[in-house]
C-alpha cells in the first residue's frame, strides 16, 4: 500500500430517494464501495432516505444506515447536505426531483428508465448539462464485468463490422397463476409503458452501447391480462402498459436486431439474453449467468472454434480485481457497487459518465426508442427514431 | 414378430429430382426406410433419378442407386414407372414439374419453400388437391423426434394458452471470409428469397405447426454484401434476395413472436432455435442438438422447477423404436426418413400428411407468410397476411 | 413487520483471527448480516481484529470497521470483549486458539479443514464439548441455497436409495504458467496438505452432508512440481504437499463415490462439481454456477423426463428470501452471510450447529478421511476409515 | 471427380456374426460406407450372417441384405466366402471364431471388450499377428469425429504435457424400476464382467488412446441387485457381474484419472463423458452430445479464455467430409460407418489399424487393465498392470 493510498478520499454525501427493491439495490451498492474497493475514488455516505411512508421510511433508514429521513424530497434537496441525489423512485418522480437537484448543484443518479417519455427526460437531460453536474442513468448491466468485457472486445476491433444484435428480456411474474396485484408498474400514468420501459429498455442500452445507435423500429405490443385486482384488494384497475412487447431494430451502422420484452415468459426469472455476430466474432450474454460470457473468434483455427464460455471472474476482468479469487462468482448487487463507485469517480476527477456508464443523453436517446416502439405498435408503421438532444 | 408382417408391404416407386444436397439427403432417407424401419409402410424404392448435368447424373445414379435416370422431368413423369415424384431442384422448378405430376396422378414431396411466392404455390395446390394425390411440402424438422415431442406436449394441453413464439435460424457461410459465390439461392428469380425462404421458412412452418395460425407481420431485411463472383469466376454478379430478414409476428390466437433469419452470424452453423411460453409450461429447442429439447412445467414443485433437459432418444418417443438404445443419438439425415416415411404410409392407408406433416397447404400459407414479410421489409407497413386456399 | 420484531436482537460481539483471503469474506459476512437480513438473529459486531503484521493489522481494520486489533491471539481472548472466536487464519493456528477460546467459555468458528489431522482436530471437539460453546467448521458450501435445497430434497426422500457420488474440485492456479510461490498451503507442516484439505475436504464434507457417513477409500495423490521459489523470491523450497488427489469413497449405506482435487486442472477455477444418483432422483450442481442446480426426478412421464435447471433464487429456496427477486442472482460471498447467521441463531436460541451447519464433529470426521486418503495413497492399500469421536 | 477415382474400389465381402444390437449396428456402418463415402477404400458386401435361431436369422438376412446365412460360424469360416470377419456377439463367443478365422487368413473385426479377461485375449492377439491378418477391436468412440479431433489436438502438442484425466461412463438401465431381467450381460461366464467390460472399457480405451499407457489402478465395484428374474420369467438367477465400478489411474507417464460406470446412474442414458487438462490445454467431451467437444487453450489471450464448444461437424474435422454441411449432425451409429471404412483402407492399402483404430494388442490390454481393476476390488491393493503382449 502506497503513502498515497493514505490520504483519505473525499466523502460524498448521498440523498436516496424510495426505499424499496431500488433503495435496497442502491444503499447495498453505496456501503460496498467502501468496503470492498481497495482504492475508492470517494467514501460514499449515505446521509440522507427520502420516501412518503413514515413508518416504513424509519424502518429503512435504520436498515440501510441513513443518519437523515424526509418524507419530502424539496426538503431533502434543501437541506443543503448532499452532494448527489440518488433517484430510485417509480417513473413518475423521476422528472421533478432531478430537475430541482440540477437546478441546485446537486449530482444525478437516477434509476431507469429516466422518464416516462422523451418529451418528459429531454428538459432532464437539459438541466443537468445546464447545471454542469454528473448526471447518470441506472442502466447498471453496463456494470456487469463481463458486459464491460464485451464492450472492450468490440472496441479492440475483434468482432469487425456488426451485422446483428438480438435480445430478450423475459420474466414470468404476471402469468395467471402468479396472482400478482395490479402494481404502479401496470398504471401507464405512473410507470409510462410495461415490459417495454422496465425490461426492453435495459436490452436497448445495451444496444447502443455495444452496437451503435438505432435508426428505426417495428414494433408490436400485448396486455394479455387487462384488468386486475388492486394490491389492497380493494378493486380492479385496468393495466394500462404492455405485458410484451416484440421490435426490429435498424442500426444506423447498418446492422439488423430483434429485442423482445415480456412478463409472460414461464421459466424465465430474470432472461436478459443477447448476441452479437460480427464479421470476425460473435459474443453472447445471459444474465441469470452473469459472470460469464460467450465469445467466438474467427483467428481461432477453424477445426477448433467454438463459442468460449468465459467466466469473467479474474482480476483483469473489469472491477474484478476488488473480489473474490478466481472462479469466485460475484452476484447481481455488485452491478450497483461498480455503477455507483463509477459515478463517485467521474465526481471527483470531473471526469464525463458516458460512455462507460450510460448518461442523461443515453436515458433520453434510451426514451426516445422506446417512444418508437410504442408509436410503432400503435401504427403498424415502421417508425424512424428522432433524436432532439 | 406376427404373421401379419411376414406380409410384404406394396412398393413404391419414388422419382427424385435433383442430385445435389437435397438428392443426397432425400435419396438417403428413401433407402433407410426400407433398412432400418421394423414395420415399413411400404418398400421405397428410388426407381429414377433426374437432373440436367449426364455425368453428374450417371455418378449420382451409381451412388444412389436408381436404376432409371433422365435429364427431362418430362420424361421421367410420362415412364409411367413413378408414383411418387421428389421434387428436390431449385425453387424455380418446384411448380411445373409438381403440378404436371399430380395431373398424370403422380403423389408428390416437394423441397421447401414450396414456391417462389404464394401466387406461385397456389396452383400448385389445387393441382394436388384436385388430383386427389398425396402431397407434401419437406418442411423436415417437424420430423425431428424431440419436435413431433413438443407438438405432442402442446396438443396434450399441458402449456396451457399460448403467449410466445421466438425463433431464430442462424448460419454464418456468407460472412466475406467465406468467399461464398453468387449461387442460385442469391438469385431472387431462381430461389426468390433468401434465408426468407431457405431459412425462416422453417421456423414459421414451426410457428404454425407447433402455436398456430399467424395473422400479421412487421419486418426488415438486409443484403449486406450485394455482389459477388459467379462460381465460375467469368464476372459478378448482383444478389437480388435477402442475406437477413428480421420479423415480429402476430398469430391469430394472440400470441406474439419473432422469427430471425440470417447467413451472417458467425458461429452459428444450423442454428434453428426457437422457444415456445404459454401459462403452465415453456419449451425450447436446437437443431445443432436435435436429439434434446427443454421442458419447463409449472405443475411441478416451485422449489424443484426448471427446464429439463429431455433426451428425446427412448423408443417411447416419436420414430426412436426403429433406431438404437436410449442415449444413442439419431443425425440430421433420419428426418428425411422419418418424413418420406410417414408420406409412404399416408399414401399406402390414404390418410392425410397433415397436420404431422406438411402437406402443399402448409406450404402455401408459409410462402404467404414470407410474401407477406417481404411486403413489410419494403413497405414499412405491418403487414396482414391473405390467404387465398 | 410486527411489534416482537422492533425489540433489538442481542448484540453478539466476534474476535476474527486472520485478515487475509478469509479474513475479508468472514469480516464481508458478518457485516451483510445486520443489513441484509430482514430478522438477524443477532446483531453481529466484528470487535476485535487479530494478526501478526501490524501494518497490515491496522489496514485491514480500517477496512472491516473493527474496533480492536490485537497481534497476539491470547490477549484477544483474554479481553473478554468476544463471545464468538472466528478463526480463519492458517491450518496451523486453528487448534489452539480454539482450544483456549472454548476453555474460555467463547463460541468457535474455525475454518477448514479443522486441523492439520484428525488427531490434531480430535481435542478441538473435546474442548468445545467439554466447555458447551457452540462450535462449527467452516465448510460454507453446505450454505448454498441450491445445495441446501438438495439436502431438503434428499431428507424428503425424493431420491430414495442413494447409488453414486462423484465430486470433483478443480483449480489451475499452480500450473507452471502461472508462476505460482511456494505458499504456506504448499508446506505440509503448515498446511496439513495440499489438494486434498484445501479442496477435496469440501467435497468430502458434502458427501457426509448428502449421502451418509464415509466407510472407505483408495487413494492415490500427485505432486507435479515438486518445488517452488518461495515468495520473496530468496530461495527454492520442496512442496511437501499433494498438488492433486483422486480417491474411491464406499459409503456405510452401500453408495459408491469418488472423489478428485487439483489445482492442475487448466481453465477450471473454483470448478467444485458434484452429481448424486438415487434410486427415484438424480442431482447435480457446479460451484461456478451456484444459483443453479440439476434435479432429475423419475416421477416425471418418461417422455418428458430429463435433468431441471433450477434457478435457486426463489423467496421459497433456503436464505433467499432476504435477497433480490427471482432470477437476480447472488454471489459466492453470501455463503458466508447465511453460515455465520446460522452459527448466531444456534447460539442465540442454544440450538445444535450440524446438520444444517458443520460442526466440530464434522471438521473432525472430515479430517480422520482426509487421512485415510493420504494413508491410502502412501500405502496402496484401501484404507477403512476409523472415527474416534 | 477424376478418372482414378472411376476405377471400381474392390469389393471385401464380410461375414457378419450376430444380429441382435452389435449385428444391426455393424451391418448397417457396412452398408453406409458405399452410399455415403465419396471415395470408398473397398465396396464392404455383407455376404454372410451368422446366428444360432434360424427364424430371427432369416429374418435379420432379410434385413440386413445378407446373401448367405449359417447357424455354425465353422461353417462361415469354411465357405471361402469371406475375408472379414464381423464378430458382433456376446463376449465369450469372440476367441474361438476370432482364432479359427484367423488361422483361416480371414481379417478380424471384434466387438469390444475383446474377450472376457486378457488370458482369453491374449492367444487371439498372437493368433492374428502370427497370421498376419488385419484385427481391429470394435472400440467404436475412436471413430467419433470429435474424439479423432481430439487426439489430432494432443498429438499436436497443443496441450503439452497431460496431469489428468476423468471419466465416467454412465447408464440407467439396471435400476429397480427398469425390472430388467438377469441378461447373459450379468452374467460372469458369458460376459467376464458387468460395467466394466462393457462400459468403463471404452473409457480405457480412449485413455489409453488419448494420454498414453496406464501402470496402476485401485478400485471398487458394486452389485446393488444381486439377484434377478431370467428373461423368460422361469426363476432367477445371480448377477455375478458388477453393476457400477470406480478406480483411479496411474499413467506411466505421470498423469492421474479416474473412471468411473454403471448401470445406476437415473437420468444418464449413454453418458461416457470425460475430460483432460494439460499444461497449456484442456478438453472434454460428452458422447450424448457426441458433434461438440470442449476446448480451452491457454494461448487465448486470458480475458477471453475459456471452453470453446466445437461442433465438430466442419468439411474439416475427421470423416466429415463426405457427411452433410456444417452443422447437420450426425448420428451414434456413423462411428460403426468411420470404423469399418478404416478397416477396409487397412486391409486394401496394408496399413496398420492402429493407432486411428484400436486394434487387438489394444484389445488385449484394454482387457489387462480390466483385470487390475477386478483384482483392486477384491483385493483391496492398488495393482500394477501387467502387459505381456
Amino acid at each position: 500500500m502506497t503513502a498515497a493510498k493514505l490520504i483519505s478520499p473525499p466523502t460524498i454525501h448521498i440523498g436516496l430517494l424510495g426505499y424499496a427493491f431500488m433503495g435496497k439495490s442502491h444503499s447495498n451498492g453505496i456501503r460496498q464501495i467502501n468496503y470492498m474497493l481497495a482504492d475508492p475514488p470517494a467514501r460514499a455516505e449515505l446521509t440522507a432516505l427520502c420516501g412518503r411512508d413514515e413508518t416504513a421510511l424509519q424502518a429503512a433508514a435504520r436498515q440501510f444506515g441513513a443518519r437523515q429521513t424526509y418524507t419530502d424530497w424539496r426538503d431533502m434537496l434543501a437541506s443543503g447536505e448532499i452532494q448527489l441525489l440518488d433517484n430510485g423512485g417509480p417513473n413518475d418522480i423521476h422528472a421533478a426531483p432531478c430537475i430541482a437537484a440540477a437546478q441546485a448543484g446537486i449530482h444525478l443518479l437516477c434509476e431507469k428508465p429516466l422518464a416516462r417519455s422523451a418529451a418528459e427526460a429531454l428538459p432532464m437531460l437539459e438541466a443537468a448539462r445546464s447545471a454542469g453536474v454528473k448526471h447518470m442513468t441506472a442502466y447498471n448491466y453496463r456494470f456487469v464485468p463481463a458486459v464491460r468485457q464485451i464492450r472492450l472486445l468490440i472496441e479492440s476491433g475483434a468482432l469487425g463490422r456488426l451485422y446483428h444484435f438480438r435480445a430478450i428480456y423475459l420474466q414470468d411474474w404476471l402469468l395467471p397463476h402468479a396472482g400478482t396485484p395490479r402494481l404502479w408498474r401496470m398504471d401507464a400514468e405512473r410507470a409510462g409503458s410495461g415490459a417495454l420501459g422496465d425490461l426492453a429498455a435495459h436490452a436497448i442500452d445495451l444496444a447502443r452501447y455495444l452496437v451503435g445507435e438505432i435508426g428505426a423500429v417495428a414494433a408490436q405490443t400485448r396486455t394479455f391480462i387487462p384488468e386486475r385486482p388492486l394490491p389492497d384488494g380493494s378493486a380492479t384497475a385496468p393495466v394500462t402498459v404492455d405485458d410484451a412487447v416484440v421490435s426490429t431494430l435498424e442500426f444506423e451502422n447498418g446492422a439488423l436486431g430483434t429485442v423482445e420484452a415480456t412478463r409472460f415468459a414461464l421459466g424465465r426469472k430474470n432472461g436478459l439474453r443477447f448476441e452479437i455476430n460480427g464479421e470476425r466474432g460473435s459474443v453472447a450474454f445471459d444474465l441469470e449467468r452473469l459472470n460469464e460470457f460467450q465469445y467466438l473468434s474467427l483467428a481461432d483455427d477453424a477445426a477448433h472454434q467454438g463459442f468460449r464460455t468465459v467466466l469473467a471472474t479474474e482480476p483483469i476482468h473489469p472491477w474484478l480485481a476488488d473480489w473474490w479469487p478466481p472462479g469466485h462468482i460475484i452476484g447481481w448487487e455488485h452491478t450497483f457497487t461498480h455503477e455507483i463507485a463509477h459515478l463517485l469517480r467521474c465526481i471527483v476527477a470531473d471526469e464525463p459518465v458516458a460512455p462507460i456508464g450510460a448518461d442523461f443523453a443515453d436515458g433520453y436517446r434510451c426514451a426516445a426508442i422506446c417512444d418508437a416502439i410504442q408509436e410503432s405498435a400503435t401504427s403498424g408503421k415502421r417508425v424512424h427514431v428522432h433524436y432532439e438532444d
